[in-house]
């Protein structure tokens, strides 16, 4: 999973899962327009539920307009196989209800499908100067990789700041690795209203600290779908099988004793972080638990917790992968909901800029 | 008038400006589509028209399928005031129309009123590297005039290269000046076809004589919009005193017999071919015709000669701006019409891509 603005964990981290339909009273919500975006890469792994999707159903508690695009535009900068990447969009927007994004509380939609990103971006294009983008670190990373990237590579940041922008969001969660990002939405937002007037809010970064999940196999590492090592990543829609397995070949050190010691003992400080996590207690909970067992009895208590926290996730993404109608309609109506607060703003900006003759 | 693809004159040059109905049997004309663009400048000039305008009047009856487009898009890659910018898409629309595009024959529209221009710059831009743009001329002209350019500016020819491909055009009449942005748009759909499969056709040039128009105060450059000489240029919408004025004022030389010598007396034989542009006759008639006049005589003879030729022109121009409504009508159903023939291919074009998941 590749979350263009990677999230955060709040403190707030015991809420429930599934909550018994909507919030109560949306009027009582700080006033506020959340915008964040993710890569179709397919169902998501353990680390990515940690360490930003949990955090995407919280918000859904915090703002009163709160929008997940799934960023296929953003996708397509690298290379991507059509008949998977469609398959990754239908799974992705499975796994994301699955996790608890409630359609009726957010705004989850396709940004392929609100041609205004698009359109947006280029007239944000006609006021960033080349040499903005040169600098930022994504383009200089894989530019570098490949030798020399695309057109797409290069302006995606520009993109970026209009699925943000289109919205008139004011609050943007991103990674430490966003935040060049968020800071060229944040000056293109002053350079259109210094130009045609004051109209688009600057988005304010939500910065919290984020909660990093290793890989099973070298915890050095994060956690990743594209790790080699097939054993190293617990991924949503696993079998507990799978999940008991992967996480009694968990490496960790010769001491037998459970402690919490990330640094030192990397391995099953995942672990622990991991028990704590899924389980809504906190490390020192976990670890006073734990006393007396040895980290491979340890392994199957990790174990059960993660298969119960992600039973009901796995299920409810296969009711949603095998229902495909419903799941395409949902984006549609998630659509179309974008759509209505993107046209009225894009009116304006056209408007604004000129193009727009109407009154 | 900047014309994004810059035409070119037929040999058949004679035809009437307005048309009494449609062509006679569209079913005849040999199947092609046509697409070309225009930036909105305002009402354009005489250079303009013979140039150019006349020729896509011309077009209309040679191909099945004729698309003018007012690509507001492309000219906000340079700053423009909105205001200005608002008028002079009204004013390019009433003297498109008013030269005799005939939107029951053509589909003339404003790109910006069509998202999926955007889309499809986009998607294009995936599959452009980076170098590819950077040697284009407009770049290398324009960004090293203002020391460095916008992403607007750098990635326009791509989304040039959308306006094209997004109706499949075959033909596309193109200057000089723009064949290497027409050869990128010819590689894009290349690129694209190799990579998702054989869907784009490969547009061709409609190469042909340039009919080019010299200032009237400096015969050694082209007739320009921009020219700080008010009395250098004839507007379509200028009324009979400033034309006769203007011409009256051209600078020709020191001999007063009238000859075709473009390059030993450009000033009259700039006058001269006009005359015999706009009269429809062949330069060597023209000569015959002013044989015995002086050059201060000829200059009547000519400055009546383009009165009779514009004015029908300029009070239609006047015309069609008194009725704001019936020109925006007009441009809306345009927009109508280009987005019914580019939805149909962006549906293709998201299938092709993996975005969109339907059967």
């Amino acid at each position: 999973m590749k979350s263009l603005f990677r999230f955060i964990h709040t403190s707030n981290s015991h809420r429930r899962l599934f909550k018994a339909g909507k919030a109560t009273g949306t009027m009582s919500l700080p006033k506020g327009q959340v915008f964040s975006g993710i890569q179709p890469t397919g169902v998501p792994h353990l680390g990515n539920y940690l360490g930003a999707l949990e955090n995407w159903v919280a918000l859904q508690d915090e703002y009163s307009t709160v929008m997940y695009s799934i960023v296929d535009l953003h996708s397509i900068t690298q290379p991507q196989d059509p008949q998977i990447l469609r398959d990754n969009i239908l799974d992705m927007a499975a796994s994301l209800l699955a996790c608890g994004i409630d359609p009726t509380r957010s705004v989850l939609f396709q940004q392929s499908q609100v041609a205004e990103h698009a359109e947006l971006a280029w007239i944000l294009g006609c006021l960033t100067s080349m040499p903005r983008l040169r600098h930022l670190p994504q383009w200089k990373m894989k530019s570098m990789e490949k030798n020399e990237g695309s057109v797409g590579l290069y302006t995606y940041p520009v993109l970026q700041a209009a699925d943000i922008l289109l919205y008139k969001s004011t609050h943007v969660p991103v990674g430490e690795d966003q935040i060049q990002h968020l800071e060229l939405a944040q000056d293109l937002a002053r350079i259109f209203n210094n130009q045609y007037g004051e109209f688009f809010p600057e988005p304010r970064a939500l910065l919290s600290v984020t909660r990093k999940v290793k890989s099973l196999r070298d915890p050095s590492s994060k956690m990743s779908k594209s790790d080699p090592q097939k054993l190293s990543t617990v991924f949503l829609n696993d079998t507990p099988d799978d999940i008991s397995l992967k996480i009694r070949r968990a490496v960790t050190d010769l001491t037998s004793e459970v402690t919490y010691e990330p640094e030192s003992r990397p391995g099953v400080s995942n672990l622990v972080s991991m028990h704590a996590a899924v389980s809504g207690q906190s490390v020192e909970e976990v670890v006073r638990l734990a006393k007396g067992m040895d980290t491979g009895q340890y392994k199957n208590v990790v174990a059960e917790a993660v298969v119960e926290k992600l039973q009901p996730i796995r299920l409810e993404i296969q009711r949603l992968r095998a229902d495909r109608g419903h799941l395409e309609s949902l984006l549609a109506k998630g659509a179309e909901k974008a759509r209505g607060l993107a046209v009225p703003v894009m009116t304006e900006v056209r408007k604004l800029v000129g193009f727009y003759y109407g009154n």
